[in-house]
């Protein structure tokens, strides 16, 4: 089995090392992996950088030619930032097997899957059976490095891998993109890709918005405390990554950013401190509840 | 030299901690402990609290009865909820002697420190040489753990302590608090109490405010991932404690919160990515350069 991985960063470096360090493990036989050798091929336009994957053994070859990387390809991760996703699935597609998969991890799902499933059936005019299929999916995974030098083979253990098939996708190769990723010890949901935006908008994308916002605003850095800095930690991301991610999530991010506002507004009219003490102990039971645990 | 400690929580009994740890160490010389032994006294109202605090070695006497407590103390940390500072101080004032310096650790200062001020006028009637001193001080340092169980002696390492006096403070008394800060490692920086709520609102006070309203606004929670758990840690401090800090310092927060909508606002209204890429790679750069580093 030959897995392409397109952008060898953060996520598809970690991709590669938790396949490789599942092929041959113990329960092999629940494996897609099982019939074969896997090859993992790294495609991306920084050679330093592939060969940084090389060495850390996330791919076991390299190569900067998108063309011949994606040649013979059973499955192909595009692990690229959201606004050149569907691009590159259109241009490797006369490239890839009748039968590859193609699966990305791009963390707004609708713009893409929508986009590729136009391309698929108007430009190449091929029944689902007879073109390669592609898999939308996210693993909520991550940091706010993206250096294929903090990949990991963990990143994925317990993570939610979100699958957005519609009514278009083959059943079969999404089966195998969700048994790929149980593999790698992820949780895998399935769900449309119109919700996926609208959850994630809220539970990912509002919450680096904020954290960028708040930073802009602040100053008098000596005087923050541990409290800012978390809850500024996401605004050292990558910024041209978020801002592709946010522009493809507008709309859902744009209503998130309103309802954000709007509960602000209730601490802001808050006439009391036991009004104030309401909302807070709302939000800390909640989180101890929901989040805490998990 | 006998230090009373009222409310020994994470922030009193690791000032206890720090204090302890610094009797008898090395530079002994520059130390407002070096003249005598150091007995340090745990005043709560909660006796398994208190004895808790003795037991990690906090603090070497406890007792409920605050008038006991604060008797022939040289220094009196008022380590409560910023709601019950002021009075605390206004009711131990009688059972202190003359020249005890009473300072604390409140997030908010102006309310406190004018409340504390008029009453040392008005109702003592005595000029200030003739009077205990209050020295207001606030130690950004803390976590969303409130028990003394958490208390740690490295807590101020490094951390910032704002002092704020103001024309009618002792100058000596607040040396000697300045010194006894920074023996437990903590920057000392002065300030009026005024600056101070104006810039906690922004640093501290604004991203619970967030944090307890993005918690709220939030649900779908399996699909959250570290940034939303980074973000919003504090969310899961203590409400009340946190309720009490906000209402004191409202008018600062309320004007803090206005301008987080707008800044939210420019995310909202961008109308390109590059728009976004611009705010977000100011932010960046700017958490980078200003949090990171340090």
């Amino acid at each position: 089995m030959k897995i392409a991985i397109i952008g060898v960063g953060l996520i598809g470096g970690s991709i590669g090392l938790a396949i490789k360090s599942e092929v041959g493990s113990r329960d092999r036989r629940k494996s897609p992996l099982e019939k074969s050798k896997v090859k993992i091929i790294g495609i991306g336009r920084n050679l330093k950088r592939l060969k940084l994957a090389k060495k850390i053994g996330a791919v076991d070859e390299i190569t900067t030619d998108i063309k011949r990387g994606v040649k013979d390809a059973d499955i192909v991760f595009v692990c690229l930032p959201v606004g050149l996703i569907a691009e590159t699935v259109k241009n490797i597609l006369p490239y890839c097997k009748k039968d590859t998969i193609i699966t990305d991890v791009g963390s707004v799902k609708q713009p893409i899957v929508s986009e590729v499933e136009k391309f698929f059936t108007q430009s190449l005019n091929l029944s689902i059976s007879q073109s390669p299929a592609f898999i939308g999916g996210h693993p909520i995974a991550g940091s706010e490095k993206t250096s294929v030098k903090y990949a990991s083979k963990e990143l994925f253990e317990n993570a939610v891998v979100v699958l957005t098939p519609t009514n278009k996708t083959d059943k079969k190769s999404l089966d195998i993109v969700k048994k790929l990723w149980k593999k790698m010890q992820a949780k895998v949901k399935i769900m449309s890709p119109v919700r996926h935006d609208k959850i994630l908008a809220m539970t990912s994308h509002l919450p680096h918005a904020i954290a960028f916002a708040l930073v802009n605003l602040a100053d008098n850095f000596e005087f923050v405390g541990n409290g800012f800095k978390d809850t500024t930690r996401i605004a050292s991301s990558d910024p041209e990554m978020w801002a592709d991610i946010i522009f493809n999530n507008r709309t859902n991010v744009r209503q998130a950013i309103k309802r954000i506002k709007f509960e602000l507004e209730k601490i802001e009219k808050a006439k009391t401190k036991e009004e104030l003490a309401k909302i807070f102990r709302k939000a800390k039971e909640k989180r101890d509840y929901y989040v805490h645990k998990r």
